[in-house]
């Protein structure tokens, strides 16, 4: 198993966390230097928040960095990361993301790559699996969290 | 003075309470049909947070609205946003946002425009004075905030 596939699978705990929970099974995990600084999970259910995604919970968790520290780091996504985190992404100049997957969705992608940023899709198929049944079953909760 | 100078002035006393918090002085306000539906403010030192720009707080603040609220919003902030509040106003689609100035800032404006968003620039002199005050006498924790 590769690191990426590693740290990958470290996202989906993270995304199967938030189902156990009740929310929206999307994980993230922010690694710099190969080491582990932070984890989250969406929780727009949890903490009825309209920012919590995944990748910005992740981002929250890892608190108050420095700028040099986010230009060092990978963010890895079990799904592609909408605009927001995104944007949360380029803001912060973090150069490089793995994605689970982009199946079930994707609308950020072109901006993280004119912005130079470089972007891994694992293709993974448990992310893929997890996604498409959540999205079968919860389609109006799925509609709101990508602001449908 | 103009519904937009008036929110303006609620996202500057958001701005004003941060400054006395101890935090960032930046203020933001979302409107739906005229109406504040929440208010908010940088949190980076309240709460250690690497997300919640003024904008961000807002948009969490304001809870879990339906896509459509989000079509009739127009979101204020006291300085022009950055790509990671520009994102979240991409992926929401709001369609309107009123700043208060963007001398001392300027970063997302072109995502913005590109998304077809419409910015309006009030100029604000308090604005640009209270921000710039700050940013002389913290410069550290501006560059942190603005991830430089």
């Amino acid at each position: 198993m590769t690191d990426d596939e590693k740290f990958m699978q470290k996202a989906y705990q993270e995304a199967l966390k938030s189902l156990e929970e009740g929310g929206i099974p999307i994980g993230s995990v922010l690694v710099v230097n190969g080491q582990i600084v932070a984890q989250g999970h969406n929780k727009r259910v949890q903490k009825a928040s309209a920012i919590l995604h995944a990748e910005m919970d992740c981002l929250e968790n890892a608190g108050r960095l420095l700028a040099k520290d986010y230009t060092k780091a990978t963010l890895y996504s079990t799904l592609s990361p909408c605009p927001m985190c995104s944007g949360a992404i380029v803001f912060y100049k973090i150069p490089r993301v793995v994605i689970g997957e982009n199946e079930n969705f994707v609308c950020g992608e072109d901006y993280l790559k004119a912005n130079g940023i470089e972007l891994i899709n694992l293709d993974n198929l448990e992310c893929k699996k997890m996604m498409k049944d959540f999205i079968e079953k919860n389609p109006s909760l799925w509609n709101e969290d990508i602001g449908v």
